[in-house]
């Protein structure tokens, strides 16, 4: 989890990163909140898609808001100073509609915002809180592209957050690595059950148990659990009831999220000995990988990544069968900058966690994409997943 | 999932629960999005927690608004006239704030809402969105408990969504009916495997495995998988690394979601062979929730229901231990009213799906919650669930 020396660097960087005026944050999305407080909803509780709202003050003060339910869901402690915890259900009375405790948990804050200056978040924080804190509109705004940060009244504090994100504090990189270690777990399951004859359902069931003992805890699976072969190169998603054959190729693309945060590689395994063409195309994205890694470094422009992934494809005269992103950042969304596509501005910083998946997919062979997980430094990368990569 | 016929009917109730003069309504919560569209993304993908809204028009007309990556996360079909999806990843450029896409998907259809009466869902939908609509402030409203829906201008959508998903149409029970077979099939596997030594994590997992291979496909399973004993009578949440001893009592009360719809069913099974005190607890809750099941119906108090489980508590002198509702609705969230609590004020309509859920928890011999589903009909119930309820 989360550590407060953690959550105290982001909310220090966050304060850094806005108007000097803006004494007050206001943060609504599920995964900010969780990036500066620790606090969060696991999936697998009753409290699912229920929220805790974020109040942030300049001389330090954090305030989690929320209804008394949700709040007690949490899945660990938060690192805030105080908590409105609104009553919403007490296992005597009816309750009203949950949502509107939330609302009142925000209205109770409303005369610590009023006259002086702040931001909201504006993609996230209902209209409805928004009107009852009787917040002018002049105090916050939503850029976008063209986003003009820095101005005076002018913030756009769910972008400055995402941007914040993408460079990792060691307290995430811990968290990334526990699903790094599960996600390895499953990978090596399916090693073990990959025949003739398995479905691919069976395969999902094997490979989220295998994960799942090896973090220790429920945790969400997901990725493409699917098996391609020469008629269908290029498939993905959920798994199917569909029974492995000789000749498949399965590739195995998914992610282990815990806490929020989530590992995403890939192997494509054949369903008994490679012919010489899949062997090939393994051949040619092991190379495009290393390709890759050789630019993997901050300052490194995404799209020279993508065209150093390309080149071995390229050459190889089948630039047209890798028609996706070389890679992209991950963390608590997916896929997240920097994209390490053609076309892509983005410029690589230390602190990135990003994924190279050169992927090959030949009608007549079958499809195949392979994947790891890097942490960015200042001089290059340390490989944060460690699967074997291969065919068999 | 939903059907077609499911959703039109669910939009035609909820025109009908609206001022005659709103022609249109923007709908931002992802569980009435689903509700009334069938669109919902599957936890399961890397687009877990992003959002499509649904703007609804008094001619009929439903349109959905989202990114493309969102859009195309769907889980299934979504019944819905039109769809606005802004480009926000291509695999060839950098990607701007992915919540941005969807505020201007919003934009988009800004001018089809001038100058026409509607309301917003003012508990989920962004001050963002709604400022990029340009919308005056006195087309929707929030009002809580003091709700004055009808008067013109004054329109509680989520509230009103809140009730009327209450009364679930055919679809929606033919998806829990899903959910309860899959979560009978988990209770089985613990009788299977409850012994001691076994881990609560390891049922976790057990019980998980067998849920999902039941159900078909993945799903999301959450609950108490926790052993109580006579010195920690109440306990409850995720697994921990426990191993179950002789006379542990374990209960399982857990929730298997699919497309957003779950059951919520209960067993406690004893470690070895029950003691007189432990059975008699066992009984009492039977009679308890017997004593529950005669009062559902249509019209029923929802008051009156828990003092009927709560009757033969009271008269073993035990009533306090038996500290929490007699029961609640389930479906999209959970718990849902009607409530089941002494002070309740919640009146059972046909169409509601209700749990019993009856509990003692004693000092010095152990803990025990059994429950199950019902369907309330105009002349009593369906019962949802199926699965065995007893000690061994």
């Amino acid at each position: 989890m989360l550590s407060q020396d953690g959550c105290l660097a982001r909310r220090a960087r966050l304060w850094n990163s806005v108007p000097a005026d803006c004494e007050w944050l206001l943060i609504a999305d599920p995964r900010h909140v969780l990036y500066l407080s620790n606090f969060w909803i696991h999936p697998q509780t009753f409290s699912a898609g229920e929220r805790a709202w974020l109040l942030l003050e300049r001389d330090g003060k954090a305030t989690l808001l929320g209804d008394n339910f949700s709040l007690r869901s949490r899945a660990a402690d938060p690192f805030v100073d105080d908590e409105v915890m609104v009553k919403w259900y007490d296992h005597k009375h009816s309750v009203i509609n949950r949502d509107h405790a939330l609302l009142k948990a925000a209205e109770e804050v409303a005369s610590r915002l009023y006259g002086r200056s702040g931001a909201v978040e504006a993609e996230w924080l209902p209209v409805g809180a928004f009107e009852l804190l009787g917040l002018d509109h002049e105090q916050h705004s939503v850029r976008r592209e063209t986003s003009d940060l820095g101005k005076p009244g002018s913030v756009d504090l769910g972008t400055t957050l995402r941007s914040l994100r993408r460079q990792k504090h060691s307290d995430e990189i811990a968290v990334l690595k526990e699903c790094m270690r599960a996600g390895e777990a499953g990978m090596l399951r399916l090693r073990e059950i990959i025949r003739p004859g398995v479905t691919e359902f069976e395969i999902f069931r094997a490979v989220q148990d295998a994960a799942i003992a090896a973090a220790g805890r429920p945790a969400l699976i997901y990725g493409d659990f699917r098996a391609a072969n020469a008629t269908h190169p290029k498939v993905g998603g959920l798994p199917t009831d569909y029974a492995l054959q000789n000749g498949d190729m399965f590739t195995l693309d998914y992610s282990v999220v815990l806490e929020g945060y989530r590992s995403d590689f890939t192997n494509c395994l054949t369903v008994g000995t490679p012919n010489p063409e899949q062997q090939r195309l393994s051949d040619l994205v092991s190379a495009a990988q290393r390709g890759g890694e050789a630019l993997l470094k901050a300052g490194s422009r995404a799209a020279d990544i993508w065209h150093a992934v390309n080149r071995p494809i390229l050459e190889a005269g089948l630039a047209d069968k890798f028609a996706h992103h070389a890679g992209h950042g991950i963390g608590l969304a997916h896929p997240e900058p920097p994209i390490l596509v053609p076309d892509s501005d983005d410029i690589l910083l230390a602190g990135d966690v990003v994924t190279l998946e050169p992927g090959l997919y030949v009608q007549g062979i079958g499809g195949i994409r392979i994947e790891h997980n890097y942490l960015i430094t200042e001089t290059g990368y340390e490989r944060l997943s460690n699967h074997v990569i291969s065919l068999t």
